[in-house]
């Protein structure tokens, strides 16, 4: 494979062979600015996008030797646009931020950066914030959003790259988009419902919620501050592990996991199965087979009854958190916000701040019972979505198999490998106790292995 | 009183008197701009001021018909070098950010600025966006800050103004001392200790705490997500309403409370009460006799022994919470970050995520106990801190009697009024449920004019 092919690879293979001189910075980089070229008008995943800025970019990384390059050195990264980066505007798919350009980097941003800026090491601190605005990684471009990541309208130009009829996912619909078509091999979302875990099936690739909180979000504009996460976006588990590296995600300890076989998997249905589809019944019936096939043990589990109010308490904080925090904006331009985010301001719903605490209360008080329930097992297999990718723009899919995860702060990942009755990919989810991402990414690493090759579904460029 | 001595009105007086058009904005904050330039060298308040750039907003404000001003309109307003604003630097007393200055409003900054801008509403949104940069009310400037509001450490430049040997407590030490001094009537601060109200009690103003969430955290630096909040500093419980008015703060019922007469107050001298100096001591017991000699009753309440570890799990979660949110400066510029935060990266005190789990579910599960215990209560009645503000500079003072409430969310006010053994200003705290915070400002006004008339202590220019 030569440079012409390199948007094929996955970030750890494409650093790889540039490491090893087989591949400049620029050849990788001019490759995925190809693939764009061809893919953009079908898939319309970016929300900005400066290709000069990126060669400028690639040129001065490639000038760097390589005793001095950072492990991320070169890795071009994709970032939802609802993550400030202080050389690029950041503009939240909403009228109210059209080209507003906030001079400040996220702190997702500033570890990614860092993680490729060894050589800066000697320059005073405010030379090197200065410089961290020339990207290492190299900075793609901001990728489309729902409106705040909170409307459950999908950006309108974003389509799924494998039947371009259909949503991508949301809220992180670009990112996911992006991966999922070889246009960038790593991308930041974030998840409030399900907009990482659920753009990850619809595309055919990993995505991981992190454990809530393990992970700075600093710089993510806020919809719920009690449920918000940032989530990563690849095609491969080792391509998660490299971000997670960079944003310092440590278990308190290692991971005792050794391979499929004697390990045990809790299937965890959940109070919302009855919303699964064909695609989703197939996924979970060909994972529990595939996990069996190679010697691991898959016990059905049923969540205590407590646990079957969680979409119920999830949706009453999305809403009533999102009473304080699109104020501002409602204030402003209320004209200019959707009428779903207006609704929360107004409280469409009726709920009120006691409802809010209960709600908050209530999950607060599940959240160390699923990290004993979860602790027992190797991982938690529950489904990623109610099916593939539905038909059309507008709606970006329902996150009811994922609100309870989010609310509960657990990590999640998306392993792809299936597909629904029309050929679209299809995920399931493995959920770990909350600060077990480590773990769950080894574990994640291996199941992918054979979901990928047995579950019936093929990636193709 | 003339324009002269225009420093010395709340915010609500001078609004008043320039709405009957008895001052004009800029006659107001060059009264202020005086004080400032009178006091600055024993006070040192100020991270930030251009004064230039005051006089200029106020010009502009003043060509505003009346008709067209917000409620805030021409209020100055002191805002604490942690919070980010589009029209000034931001820097956390960081050398990491010495000089930055991303271009961003924080939800509580915006607003602010709206509550004076009703007559930008005519124009396109992001029109109003940009002309929100220039200030309604008047952005006087940033305060003085301990490091990231998360050290323990001073600003070395800021003094109390009753007595410039003594600290002005921290973390908003700008914010407190350009208060109490009659530099700005209001300012905002933050807390996650004691951070508003220690600085509240050791100037002589009134300081509130809100509930935790009830007011956008977006655009203020994360030290810990969990315990943050933005704080409210004035001379006033009117001004507080007023910043309250904009905030949007609002109960789910209105206050059933009448006045002292009748009340019910519980007295919860907390675990920590053997800290508690004499001027403490003096201020809780001259504070329970003005309140029953008023016709209230005060009942002492132990709180149940679960509560007891508060500043324990409290200390947890600011430290395993620092290890995420500091990690950017750590990797970036660790030789430019305090020992205490390269501590908490560092793990000095051992607490793993497990550790952090166990705090944050404990804490978790006692909030709705403490809103039962405190609802049967007109009021929870507790020390704001150990005693008057010692002396030196360096350390800030003891939050002990802050950290619990902080950690449980609950709203707090420090109302002034009492004095230490040498004649420094002592407050002390009330507390309600969480999202009773306009009962809380309520009760705190009527209780305010009792103690600053009663108390012993009085407040001079």
């Amino acid at each position: 494979m030569g440079s012409d092919d390199a948007y094929l690879l996955t970030a750890s293979e494409a650093l790889a062979k540039i490491r090893a001189g087989g591949m400049t910075i620029e050849g990788y980089v001019r490759s995925l600015l190809r693939r764009i070229d061809v893919r953009d008008v079908d898939v319309g995943a970016w929300a900005y996008i400066d290709k000069d800025y990126i060669l400028q970019q690639a040129r001065a990384l490639d000038k760097v030797p390589m005793s001095r390059r950072g492990p991320l050195h070169g890795m071009p990264i994709a970032v939802k646009d609802v993550i400030y980066t202080k050389d690029m505007p950041t503009a939240h798919n909403s009228p109210i931020y059209k080209d507003d350009f906030p001079k400040l980097d996220a702190a997702s941003i500033i570890l990614l950066r860092h993680a490729g800026a060894l050589f800066l090491g000697n320059l005073p601190s405010t030379a090197i914030l200065m410089s961290l605005s020339l990207a290492y990684p190299v900075n793609l471009g901001k990728t489309t959003t729902a409106e705040f990541a909170a409307s459950y309208t999908g950006p309108a130009s974003t389509r799924n790259p494998h039947n371009p009829a259909r949503t991508p996912g949301g809220s992180s619909s670009g990112s996911g988009a992006a991966v999922g078509d070889f246009q960038a091999p790593v991308a930041l979302g974030t998840q409030t419902g399900g907009s990482t875990i659920r753009p990850g099936s619809f595309n055919g690739v990993y995505s991981i919620k992190p454990t809530w909180n393990a992970v700075s979000r600093e710089g993510l504009k806020i919809s719920s501050l009690m449920l918000d996460t940032i989530g990563i976006f690849a095609r491969g588990v080792d391509d998660l592990d490299l971000v997670a590296d960079a944003f310092g995600l440590q278990d308190d300890e290692a991971s005792a996991f050794t391979g499929i076989k004697g390990a045990r998997f809790a299937l965890c249905k959940t109070v919302v199965w009855t919303m699964a589809g064909e695609g989703t019944r197939h996924a979970i019936a060909r994972a529990v087979d595939i996990l069996r096939a190679h010697g691991a043990e898959v016990e059905e589990v049923d969540l205590p009854r407590e646990f079957d109010d969680l979409p119920r308490w999830h949706n009453i904080v999305l809403q009533t958190e999102g009473e304080t925090f699109f104020l501002p904006e409602h204030r402003v331009a209320k004209e200019k916000l959707s009428p779903q985010l207006v609704g929360y301001v107004d409280r469409k719903a009726g709920y009120d701040r006691r409802a809010q605490l209960k709600a908050l209360d209530s999950i607060s008080a599940l959240r160390p019972k699923i990290d004993e329930i979860a602790g027992r097992y190797t991982a938690i297999l529950t489904p990623s979505v109610i099916d593939e990718a539905p038909e059309g723009l507008e709606f970006t899919g329902d996150s009811a198999f994922c609100v309870s995860w989010s609310a509960l702060h657990t990590p999640v990942i998306n392993v792809p490998g299936f597909q629904g009755h029309t050929g679209m990919p299809i995920g399931v989810s493995l959920v770990a106790p909350r600060y077990r991402d480590r773990h769950l990414l080894k574990v994640a690493k291996e199941v992918g292995k054979l979901f990928e090759a047995e579950g019936g579904w093929k990636r193709n460029a």
